[in-house]
């Protein structure tokens, strides 16, 4: 329904004009290649305009997929006979995972076939091998892992990033992780002026390490060129409040802080189921409550939320979690599709590469 | 109805041997002296064998405590003109400080009045004065607060240090943080051999910052000697799980990660509240319901766990939330009773002490 635009793409094959196309590592997940297709079909029946090639063992995906109505005509599959499983050392994929379906998955995107690939694989695997075959956008130091945060916002999540593709981060990539992170909002949230804030432990600005204070002046005078509003420094609890759209931190913190609120969100979740098994007026009530909780539940699934994004490289990677079901996978392929059709990626490395001249040419 | 030993404290007053005595700041908090007042009287109707002297403003306690029935003969006035307030600079109050409630409550314990003091003001202010006053332990080169999370242990919480008193700490700080958290969570949570995790981004060994390889080392090392053992390197989820009952990090770390996991629990009940009015059905629930949340609320109620505990200093104080009610103000008094109770600061200086001689002599 787009109206054609003058920018055409000379690598990009003729069926993505029809349909864009979404790379699937079909192996990767705790949950197998089944959940995966499934994954994959949920998609395809909300989504006319999006089409698979998934990647993986073709004796077992060929007959999984043909379960599918909805997928028919629309998955092609690449074979890949290894699997990276979740205790293999990143370093040595690298080297030697050349037949996996990550490797795969991933090599659709730099070849331009496909605009994002989709994987619930080792993260650390998964970072280091998009690292490697797609290499880093000029003007980008250290690439990021950002996520939807649930939040109090009117969109219901905030972007967080890095939640974990480096531990460390000085003042520069902080800055850089602004850029990325409004991009980002803007492209995969529909949000036209994103709030940005800085994690730290206080909101003063004498407050916190001596790296946090520089990133505070760069964050805030790159604000009115690239669109974003900087409202400062932010805490812990701003995360999932209404304070900012981005959260930026540096990769430990951001890892650290994700994990602690769905610790958190779980056993609140085991409590509750507790509450309500505590005795018979409760277990009625919680009949009743069926339907509210279903809801609830909902708008607090990590599920929902799922897809992790690797930013800052030439291509875009969405990480799903390990132990993402069918309703997790195809939350990640919604996200993959929506950046995919915003060229989120062409607008992001021209964003980066506008605001730091000078480091861009460094690189 | 313990024995008496031969270790007496020629400093203690006689009347401390009847009653263990408070020192509590009546004036620091969000809800002003009258809700500190109602706090002390719920401790003291629960608990006969404590007593208060209370600081601050003579004119406006004499009448709240009058109020009490079971305060009578039990709550000394120790008159404070003024008062620290949330935006009063931590240098400035140290300088300036010497007519405060806070500064008065920490005098107590530092002239060995009182063994612990409680506060619910500000928290920089406080740690500034505890430390100017109270001086940190031999072998103490960074104090820590210490807070109780939520968890799926069997006491229903953690201990988790330092959550700000400092915004970084080296291997050795977090190898005494370890020291400190094995101490109280002894003393003040009965748990006779807690088990230490060290916060990290993975659970792998060769995973996260340089200092945090150091310090898995030593704690280690120590763990035998000091009677914890170590479970090693464990993650954001970990926080809130049944893996450790002492989480070792930084004051940058923990401080996100508590604000994180507070913002993310007060979401989730915000949207609990939303799925529960959403229709005349679930409002009928709700009030079926109305038992079993509550009871949720008393598991996971932060001010039902609210007491941070500044370690390492010759003395002990209490922080309370600024916004704390009678129940938190309650909460953090208990606690203060039972660590007193167990002469817990002179076991933890004794266990930081033996420890570690080298740097201890270096203090």
């Amino acid at each position: 329904m787009t109206a054609p635009t003058d920018h055409t793409d000379a690598l990009a094959p003729a069926r993505t004009k029809a349909r864009t196309l979404i790379s699937v590592d079909a192996m990767g997940g705790d949950k197998g290649p089944a959940a995966v297709v499934a994954g994959c079909s949920l998609s395809a029946r909300i989504n006319p305009d999006i089409a698979f090639v998934l990647h993986g063992d073709s004796e077992q995906l060929t007959p999984l997929i043909a379960k599918y109505a909805e997928l028919q005509g629309r998955c092609d599959v690449r074979h890949a006979a290894d699997v990276v499983t979740m205790d293999d050392k990143p370093s040595q994929v690298v080297r030697t995972g050349k037949d996996t379906s990550m490797w795969s998955a991933i090599e659709s995107v730099r070849t331009g076939d496909a605009a994002v690939a989709v994987s619930c694989g080792n993260t650390g695997a998964l970072m280091a091998l998009s690292m490697i075959r797609l290499r880093k956008l000029p003007g980008v130091n250290r690439p990021a892992i950002a996520v939807l945060y649930p939040a109090a916002t009117a969109q219901g999540f905030n972007v967080m990033l890095d939640v974990g593709a480096d531990i460390k981060a000085d003042a520069d990539d902080l800055m850089r992780f602004a850029l990325m992170g409004v991009s980002y909002a803007r492209n995969g949230m529909d949000i036209a002026k994103p709030r940005v804030g800085l994690l730290n432990v206080g909101t003063e600005e004498h407050k916190g390490r001596a790296e946090l204070k520089e990133a505070y002046d760069l964050i805030r005078d790159h604000a009115s060129d690239a669109g974003y509003a900087f409202v400062g420094f932010v805490e812990g609890g701003d995360i999932s409040g209404d304070t900012a759209d981005v959260i930026v931190t540096d990769g430990f913190t951001g890892n650290v802080a994700i994990k602690t609120g769905e610790g958190t969100a779980s056993l609140i979740g085991a409590r509750l189921r507790e509450a309500f098994s505590y005795s018979i007026l409760s277990r009625i009530s919680s009949v009743l409550a069926y339907r509210s909780l279903m809801r609830l539940q909902q708008k607090i699934d990590p599920r929902r939320v799922n897809g992790g994004v690797f930013l800052g490289l030439n291509g875009t990677v969405v990480k799903s979690h390990g132990s993402a079901d069918a309703t997790g996978i195809s939350a990640a392929i919604k996200l993959a599709a929506q950046l995919s059709a915003n060229q989120f990626n062409d607008k992001l490395a021209a964003r980066v590469a506008a605001a730091l001249p000078a480091e861009g040419a460094a690189e």
